[in-house]
C-alpha cells in the first residue's frame, strides 16, 4: 500500500549545505543517472568505476570550461542514504560556484530536488519508515539537548519498533478471524480471544503512554515560552541577564540562530526556555503600569510559564497575597519570586514574609538562581525528562495514535461482550490502518507531499 | 625563509559550511590528533585504521551520549588539503548539533581554527604557494564568471610558475656575480652580462604585462560600479528592470547574496556590473532635480561607468550637447543613451539627433538593449577579457611586482653603464626579495596573519 509518487525514479540534485558563503558547500545528486553525470563532469577519473564510500579530488568541467576543483564522495546503491547511487560534490563555498555546478548537473539531466525529496526516496526505497524520516527533519530543526535526543531516538527506530510489533500481531489475529468467517456455520474460533485481549491490553497501555508523552514532547520540540513580569525595578532585566550569562554562550556562538527572534533562549536541563520579548525587557520599562494592564495579561495567558518578580523592599505580606491570588486566575503556571533578598537578614525575611509561597532570590547577587532554574524545570517537566520512555513530538503521530487507541477500546468492548468475529474484523482493520499510517505502511501521495514539504532542501 | 608560526603543529577544528540550518553541515579537523580524536568519537569502527579517501557511516558519541549519526571522510597525511591528517564530519545541519560536535572535538584536544588556518597549513606544508593560497579566498568570494576563472587559474599555479622561473634564473646570476667578488682582483666575469640582460628584458616584459593586467583584474574581482542617471521619467527604472530581468536569475536564486546590498548586480560577458542604489532608482524620483545636484555629481564621480539617459521626447540637439559637455568634465566614462526611440520614425531620429554621440534605445520596448550591454562591456574592457593572458587581481601582488619591476630597471641601468658586479648584487637581491614575497618564499608572520585573517572560518 506504499504510495507511488510520479517521477521518483529520475535523478535529483540540490545544494545540501546552508545558503551563503562558507569554506565548503555540498551539492548532492541521487538517482540512476548520478554516476553517468559525475563521469561527464569529472575528468580526472571515471567515478562510476570506483568503489563505493570513496573520495576523489579533481576538476569539474562542463562544456570545456573548468568550474572548480572539488572532492567527490561516492555512495553506490543500495549502500547510500536514499538507497540509490549518490554523488556528493564538495566544492569551494562561493554561492556563484555552487549555482554553476548545480546548473551543470541539471543541464546533464538531473532535476532540482523538492524539499525532503532525498529522505522521501530513503522512505520509498525502504531505508527507513515514516516516523524515522520525520525525525530527520526534527533532528535538523533541533535546538536543544532534549529535542536532539528525542529526534535521534525516533530516527534510530524509536517507537516504530513497538508499533510494528503490535501491528503484526494484530494482523495475525485479524487473518485468523477472517478465516473463522469461512467456517462460520461450524462455530469455531481460530483466534484465541484471551490471547487477543492480552495483546489489546498491552497495545492500549503502550499507546496510552505514547499519547501521554505528547505534551512533554511538545515542550521538548518547541521549548517552553516564559514571561518574566513584575513592577518597574523589580529586577526583571537583572534576572534575565543573570540567567542568560551562564547559559547562552552555546547559542550565541552560532551566527544567525537568535538574531531574528524576539526571544532569548536559555537551556536548563537540556530544555529550551524561550523568554519572550526580552529586547523590550532590557531596554524599556516593560511593566504592567507602563505597557497597560492588557498587554501584560496577554503575556500571562500565552506563556507556558510565568516568573513573577516581587521587589521585597517595596512590598508587604498583604500586597503579595493579593497579587498572587489575582495572577493565579490568569495563568496557573506562575513561579512567584521574592527578589532583593540580599537587602534583608535571615530573621527579617522570615518575620516579614513567612509562609508565603515565594522563592526568595537575589538577581543582582546571583543568590538562589540555581534553585529558580530547578523550579522552572520541575514546574514544566514534573521530573519526566529523565525517564528513558519513548516520547512522541509529532502532531500527526498523536492524531493517528488517538484514533488507533479509540479503535482498540472498541475492539476490547466487542470481545468482552462476545460479539462475533466478523463484526470485530472491521475495527481491527481500522486500528491496523491508523498504526500503519504512523510508520508509513499506509500512505497517500498527498500525505507524503505534506510531510516532506516541511523539510529543508537537500535533505 | 618560511615563517615559523607558533602552534601550527596542534590540531584545529572548524565548521566549514555556511552558518545556519541546512541538510548537511561539515566539521573539519586537521592535525596530528585528528585521527585519535575521530577514533574516540566514532564507535562503529576504528577510523585511524581505514584507508585514506574513504567514507564511513556511524554514530558519534561523547561521554556516553549519542550526538548524531554522521558520515566521516578520512584524508590521511600527506594526501590532504593541509598535508596533515584530515577528518571531515558530515552531520545533520542543525546549528545545535554542529556546535555540540564542535565542542566535543575541542574537549578531546583540538582548538578552534583561525580564519584561513587550514589553507595557511597547506601553504606552510608546501601544498601550495602564497598566490595559490590567496586565490582560494578569491575563489570562495567570486561572484562572476570572470572572477571565478581568474581565481581558479591562479589557484592552479597561474603566474607563480612564471615568477618562479624568473626568480630561479636571477638567483643563479646572483650567485655567479657573488663568485666574481672572490676573484675581484682578476677581473673575471662568471655571469654572462648579455644573457643576464636578456633575462632582465624578459622579466621586465612579463612583469609589465602583469602590472598592466591589474586594472582589469580589479574590475574582474570587484565588478564595475555603474550609475544610471537622467532627468525624471527619462526611463531609468524601466531600463534597469529590462537589464535585470534577463540577467539576474542566477544571482537572485541564491539566498542571501543580494539582500543586504544597495546594489543590483547584472552579469554581462562574465563581468559583474553593480548598479548603484537601485532601490532608490526604482522607488523614488532619483534625479538631479529632486536629489540636489550635489548628490548626483557624487555618484558621477565614484562610478566606474555612468549611463546617462536622455528622454528624446523632451530634449533637443542643443540641450543634449550642453549636457554631454558638462557631464564629461565630471566622469570621462559616460555612455550617453537616447531613450524612447520608439516614439520616432527612422527618418525623424536622423533629422532631430543626427551626429550626436548617442546610443539610441527604447528601454520600454527592449530595443538596442543588447547593443547597450555590448557598449558597457567594451567601455570597461576594451576587449581584453577574452585574452588568455594571466591577470593579477591582488593589491599585494601588484605592490610587490611594482617594486620588483623598479629594481629590474635599476639592474638593467647598472649593467648597461658597466657598473661592477658587487654593486649590482644588492639590486638583484632586492628583486629576488620582492618576487619571493609574492609567492611566499619570503614571508613574515605578520604578513601571513594579515593575509589569512581575510579568509572565512573553516578554509
Amino acid at each position: 500500500m506504499r504510495a507511488k509518487l510520479d517521477g521518483w525514479k529520475d535523478t535529483i540534485v540540490a545544494i545540501a549545505t546552508p545558503p551563503g558563503i562558507g569554506a565548503i558547500a555540498i551539492i548532492r545528486i541521487s538517482g540512476s543517472n548520478a554516476l553517468p553525470i559525475a563521469d561527464q563532469l569529472f575528468l580526472s577519473k571515471k567515478i562510476s568505476e570506483q568503489s563505493s564510500h570513496t573520495l576523489h579530488l579533481g576538476l569539474i568541467t562542463y562544456q570545456g570550461e573548468v568550474i572548480d576543483e572539488v572532492v567527490m564522495s561516492l555512495f553506490k546503491a543500495p549502500r547510500s542514504y536514499t538507497g540509490e547511487d549518490i554523488i556528493e560534490i564538495s566544492c569551494h563555498g562561493s554561492p556563484f560556484l555552487q549555482q554553476k555546478i548545480l546548473e551543470s548537473v541539471i543541464a546533464l539531466g538531473a532535476r532540482i530536488a523538492k524539499p525532503g525529496e532525498f529522505t522521501l526516496r530513503a522512505f520509498l526505497n525502504g531505508k527507513m519508515d515514516l516516523t524515522q524520516a520525520e525525525a530527520v527533519a526534527d533532528l535538523i530543526a533541533s535546538n536543544s539537548e532534549a529535542a536532539k535526543n528525542t529526534a535521534l531516538k525516533t530516527m534510530r527506530g524509536g517507537f516504530s519498533h513497538q508499533l510494528k510489533e503490535i501491528r503484526e500481531t494484530l494482523l495475525a489475529f485479524s487473518s485468523l478471524m477472517e478465516l473463522e468467517l469461512d467456517f462460520s456455520e461450524e462455530d469455531v474460533e481460530f483466534a484465541d480471544r484471551s490471547a487477543l485481549l492480552k495483546l489489546l491490553e498491552f497495545a492500549e497501555q503502550t499507546i496510552h503512554e505514547l499519547l501521554h508523552s505528547f505534551q512533554l514532547g511538545n515542550v521538548i520540540k518547541n521549548g517552553v515560552l516564559v514571561a518574566i513580569i513584575g513592577k518597574p525595578n523589580a529586577g526583571k532585566s537583572t534576572l534575565l541577564n543573570n540567567l542568560l550569562n551562564e547559559n547562552r554562550a552555546l547559542v550565541s556562538d552560532i551566527a544567525g540562530t537568535t538574531r531574528d527572534t524576539i526571544e532569548e533562549v536559555i537551556h536548563i536541563g537540556g530544555i529550551a526556555f524561550r523568554i519572550m520579548d526580552t529586547a523590550g525587557l532590557r531596554h524599556s520599562n516593560d511593566t504592567i503600569e507602563s505597557m497597560g494592564v492588557e498587554k501584560s495579561y496577554e503575556k500571562l495567558r500565552i506563556a507556558d510559564l510565568v516568573i513573577y518578580l516581587f521587589d521585597l523592599t517595596q512590598e508587604n505580606k498583604n500586597s503579595i497575597i493579593n497579587t498572587i491570588e489575582e495572577l493565579k486566575k490568569e495563568n496557573p503556571s506562575v513561579l512567584f519570586c521574592g527578589n532583593k533578598m540580599d537587602h534583608f537578614g535571615q530573621g527579617e525575611l522570615k518575620n516579614y514574609f513567612s509562609s508565603l509561597p515565594l522563592l526568595m532570590i537575589s538577581a543582582k547577587q546571583g543568590q538562589h538562581i540555581e534553585a529558580l532554574k530547578e523550579a522552572m524545570q520541575q514546574r514544566i517537566l514534573n521530573g519526566e525528562i529523565n525517564t528513558e520512555n519513548t516520547i512522541i513530538t509529532n502532531a500527526r503521530h498523536f492524531e493517528s495514535l488517538q484514533k488507533a487507541y479509540d479503535s482498540i477500546l472498541e475492539i476490547r468492548k466487542s470481545i468482552e461482550t462476545n460479539i462475533p468475529g466478523d463484526l470485530i474484523v472491521p475495527d481491527i482493520r481500522n486500528c491496523l490502518f491508523y498504526l500503519g499510517e504512523i510508520t508509513g505502511e499506509i500512505t497517500h501521495d498527498e500525505q507524503l507531499d505534506f510531510i516532506f514539504s516541511k523539510f529543508c532542501i537537500g535533505k
